[in-house]
This record gives C-alpha cells, structure tokens and sequence, in this order.
C-alpha cells in the first residue's frame, strides 16, 4: 500500500505534468466516440522519452492503456506509464483489464490523474498495481482529468445523465425576435463550435416549440461528427413528419402525453421509426424523463430548447453545465423571445447562482461555461 | 517639415514603448480631476534614464510637459521627452503654451503618442517643434493614448459629450426582480469599480423611475473619488425632496416638462439650490439634453438608469460606450425587469451591433466593455 502516493504527498515534475497533459490531448481524440465510456489517454515513457501512445477509441475497442502497451511491446519492460484515469481492473465487459496488461508488461511505475469514481474499480485499480509491486502516483492534472470526463463520472455515480443546457442570445439575453426568428443570433463560428458539441453528447433535448419555431435539423455538421440522438418533447405530437427533424435525424424520441395522442397517429410515428415514450401526468415533469433516459444507459445530455423549457430545466435542478453563446447584439425589444422565461416570481437575493465561470472569445460572440451553485427545488 | 515621423514611417524601439507605456500610466493619475481637459503624461529621458516625470492634474495646474520640465530644470537640455498627446500651441488658455516651454528647455527630440484632435491644435504643436528644430516622432501607442482620453476626443470635436451606458444585470439580462428591487445583482468588487468609473465623468443622468424605485446616492464612495453631478429626467418632478439625490448630491439637475409642474413646485427646487432645465415636446429627446449639455460645457455623461431610458438611448444612437456588468446569476422571470426595454418590434437581423467588444473579471462577476457598431435611427 505504501506503494501508492495520492497528490499532496508528493509533487510531481514538470516532465510528469508534461507526459499527462499529452496523455490527456490523446483521451480528447475520443470526444465523439468513447461515450458512453469515459475518454481515456495513456503515454508510455521510458529514459525520458516518449516510446508509445494510446487512447479509447470507442466501446468495445483497447482501453488506452492496453493500445499504448501493444504499440511499445517489449520494450514497456521498465517503463512509465501516464494515464488520465485509473486503469480498470474489472472482467464484466468486452475488454481485459487493464491492471493485468500492465503488471504483465514489466511497466515500473503508473501516474494516474485520477481514481476511477466507477464504484466497480473506485481505487481497486491502483491497489492490483501496486500489490503487484508498481508504483502508484495518483493527482497529476486531477481537476483536469475530472472535467474531461465530467458528464461520464456523474452518470456512472448517479446513474442520471449529465445535463448541459446550451444557448444562443443576444445581449440583452433574447434568443429570439418577437416573431420567434432566432436565425442568426451568433457567428458562424459559434455555430461549428456547436456542432462540435453536439458531437459529443449522447442525446439532444428540445420541445416541440422550438421544432415548430425554426424547424432546425440538430445536426452536426462537421467532419468526423456525429449526429447525436434527439428527444422532442411533444405532448400532442404536433411535429409535422415533413419536418427537418424527421427527416435528417434517424435516431428521434418523441415524448408524448398518453392521453393527448390518438393510438393511430402515435402508430404512424412508430412505424416511421421514431421512438416514443409516453408519459401520464398533466405537465412532463424533466426529472422524470431524465431518470427514464439514464436507465436506459444514456449518459449525457445537451438541452437546446426555447425560453419555457430552459426555465423549466434551471427551476428542477436538473442542469449540470450552461453553455452560453452570447452574440454582442442587442434587441431592446420586450416581446422578443427572453432566454428564461417562467410565470414564477423569483427574487434577486434568490436568483439562481452560477460558480466557476469561464469565458472564451468564439469569433465575435463569447462563450459563458458555468455550473450551477444552486440546489434543486423540489 | 522632414522631422515629423508618424507611425509606418518610422518604427518604435522597446524602449520607446517602455516610455510612452509610463507617460500613459502618469496620464491616468488625472482620471477624477483633468476633466473637462485631457489626461495628459509625460516623461523625459536622458542617457536611456527617466530625469523627470509629469501629468496634468486639473485644469488651470501645469500641463504635463510643463511639469516634467520643470523638474527636469536645466538637465532637460539634449533630452528625449515622451508625452501622451500632442503638445499643445494654442494660448487662449489659463497656461503658457507647452511648445514653447519645450523648445526653450533645449529637449532634442518629442516622441508624441498621438496628434490632438483639438482644431486648435491638431498637428500644429508638432510643427512648430519640428520648425524649432526638435525631431518629433508621432504614433507611439496611438491606440492606447486615443483610448484614454476617447471622452474629451469626442467632445473637442463634436461639441457633443461622450456617452457611458453602465449597467448591471443578471446572465438572463435582469437589472431588477419584479418587485424593482435589484439589491444587489453585482458583487461588491463591481460596486466599488462602479464608483471608481463615477469619479471619472462629469455627470450621472437617470430617470425618475430609478430615482423612486432605489432611492439610490449616485456617489462615489472611493478613496480620492469625487461625486459627478447629477442630472434626473423627472418630467412631472416627482423626486420627493428628502431623498438620497437630493440629500447627499449637491449639483442635481431635473429636466422637467414645462408644462407638467406648477412654477411654485419648480421655484421650491430652485430655492433649494437645484438647478431645473425645461422641456416643452410631449417625450423628451435626449439628443436635445445631450446637445444642451454639450453646449454648456459637459464633455462626459453616464447613464446608469432604468429598462426605457436604456433602450430609448440605444436606439436614438447616443451610446459612445457600453459598460455592462454581468452577474453569474439567472432570475428566469418573465416579470423580471430587462435591461433594454421598449415597445418597439425588432427583427434579430437588425440588431443593435456592438464591436471590440472587451471582457474582463470583477470578483464573481465580469464586465463587457463595448461599443456601438450601428447608426443612429433618426
């Protein structure tokens, strides 16, 4: 056990901070594809020099570590290995474990950004490693390694899908004219950097307002992207078949009020294959349908909805990061679309509050990341 | 002639920036007093060493050459001098022109940041130099030096005083709850450098609206700071007199509707020692203010008031700068008070466009420095 160090108990050097960031760049590369498994990097280093790489792929391809293995062969014995997260240790999946490549391998020592939160190896990793006589560093880059996976550690802790609300507005927090016209509120270039994020996540959320407003496609129109899954939230299925949204996105839930819906209309849908999932209650509680989705194994999703539903998905709690696109425009027009709009009085003292901001310049519109500080209101 | 360099012709050594970046720090120690005269620094050099330094405090002290030159006494002679604007030539004024002082002291070359706007100065300075013999080198951090003093630039030209929009507000665009109050939306880091910006414009112009509904002070609690003087669109005079504004301030303006206030009303202000300005059209114009305030001398307004007036003196244009302070918190109601308010229906593609948009952190919140990147609608 002595064998393990946790950050704090020793410092590491700039060449470890060095080796994990490039371990960390390696698990980006699989921002599209390692979901619903987390993105792992992994950088083999032996007399100072990096000899092999790896990173997940996708499910069911070599974890990072066993990619970096099978690249540098033999030539592991005595090495180093950087990795941004704990390796597994776990048979129930496709892949080996990767505790017993690496003990296999002769690699002398692991830094590992972090523990794996995954209740099934959570620190069970490290301790094979260093039973087996590795050493262990753990916490080099931690907080970084921790927000690169930040949707996957919540959904495999809670089994809730990680819920990141995005939005495009004006200044003056208007994501649409009076007319209900959003098109264009940001630049180009923060509309690429969103189907770069669309890319990423597992599904899109939206209602039926919005789908009927601008019929948008939701897709992600940039090489190597992927069109995510998209859940419309559409009590009397009002979407039209002929819309974007039924024709360009394969993949669509509609969630509809079982009591709203002729059986024969909500029959054509099915057949069409679309999904559709029912539920009882007057108003769709997005609790509700958010545990629906994390059972069925989807661990991430991205709202892209109108002023009602944003209100909504703040007022519950249930959204874990805002991404803001803010365009320097402003509409100073009362009746334009607000971003959050809700009927419930709320004040100032009790505003919803936001911590770790940060702000990144996209073209000419910024980007406001922020997670709540708030507690949800039952 | 050929001894004036500008900016292109001739480039500028680190040095030479090095210089000119502390004449520019030296200009900023007259930001609460130089009004409604320039900030103005200045260095002099001899041997790649700073001999002496200067700034111009407040009108009818010395200039900032002046003062540099004075200390520097006879070491000036074969000297470099650096200051932050064009040296002025003109003597309708309370001192002695500054070209002159600079061509007795014996100094050799003027690195001049850039050329004054003022017509009667506007390259003159430079000439007469140069004619003298001095090399005078002009361009040296221009865009920082316009930066500076952008307020007195657009009023030596226009007769028209430069504009402030501050406000702060919420993520969603929030400058108050629905009940009015907005204590406090900003951190107290904003609040403190709200004051600051106070001490450094002539006037505060707000509304009768804001008045009634914060009882605010409008002063600047800062070390140093001094209280702007006040101006209230109040048509009705409704500002009860034992309130904040017309407690603690003592140079308060009321713009009143002639026809809206018995003279006996009015002659209790006066008497009161408050200065009342007459209107006479239905709606105010706050071109017709602006002008008014430019012809008697105002060369800085800041408008810190409500949702109308915000919106009222976007889309009249008057807008030279937007200071906007944006708190990470999120009130999501529809009754909430919005920052720009009006009735007017405008299309997201004719959105009022801001440009060189800045941002910068203020504790927990941040603050969009922008300008206006649209016309006036006349």
């Amino acid at each position: 056990m002595e064998r393990i160090w946790i950050l704090g108990l020793k410092k590491f050097s700039d060449r470890d901070i060095l080796y994990m960031k490039r371990a960390l760049r390696l698990a980006k590369k699989g921002c599209f594809t390692a979901s619903p498994n987390p993105m792992v990097g992994a950088v083999i280093v032996k007399n100072n020099k990096i000899i092999s790489e790896g990173f997940h792929k996708m499910p069911g391809a070599l974890h990072a570590e066993a990619a970096a293995l099978a690249l540098a062969g033999p030539k592991a014995k005595g090495a180093a290995m950087y990795v941004t997260l704990e390796p597994c240790c776990h048979t129930d999946k496709k892949t080996p474990p990767c505790t017993r490549a690496i003990i296999a391998s002769g690699i002398k020592r692991v830094y590992v950004a972090m523990q794996d939160p995954n209740p099934k190896v959570s620190g069970k990793g490290m301790r094979e490693l260093a039973e087996n006589g590795i050493d262990v560093i753990s916490g080099v880059l931690e907080s970084d390694a921790r927000k690169l996976n930040e949707a996957y550690f919540k959904y495999i802790t809670t089994g809730m899908p990680f819920v990141i609300l995005k939005t495009a507005m004006t200044l003056d927090g208007r994501i649409a004219d009076a007319q209900g016209d959003s098109k264009w509120i940001t630049s180009e270039k923060s509309r690429i950097l969103v189907h770069r994020i669309r890319s990423s996540v597992d599904f899109l959320l939206t209602g039926v307002g919005t789908v009927l407003a601008d019929n948008p496609c939701f897709t992600s129109r940039i090489k190597g992207g992927r069109n995510p899954k998209l859940i419309i939230i559409d009590p009397e299925l009002r979407t039209p078949m002929n819309f974007s949204v039924c024709k360009t996105v394969v993949n669509t839930t509609f969630v509809v009020r079982r009591s709203s819906v002729p059986q024969e209309r909500m029959q054509r849908f099915i057949d069409a294959g679309f999904s559709v999932l029912k539920f009882d209650s007057e108003v769709l509680e997005i609790k509700w349908l958010l545990k629906k989705l994390g059972e069925s194994g989807i661990s991430s999703v991205m709202i892209e909805a109108g002023s009602r539903l944003n209100a909504h998905a703040v007022s519950q709690g249930v959204v874990d990061k805002f991404l803001i696109f803010v365009a320097p425009k402003i509409l100073a027009d009362s009746k334009a679309m607000s971003v959050f709009e809700s009927g419930v009085f709320r004040p100032i003292s009790e505003a919803f509050r936001l911590r770790n901001t940060r702000l990144k310049r996209v073209g000419s519109d910024f980007l406001i990341e922020a997670y709540p500080d708030f507690k949800p209101t039952d």
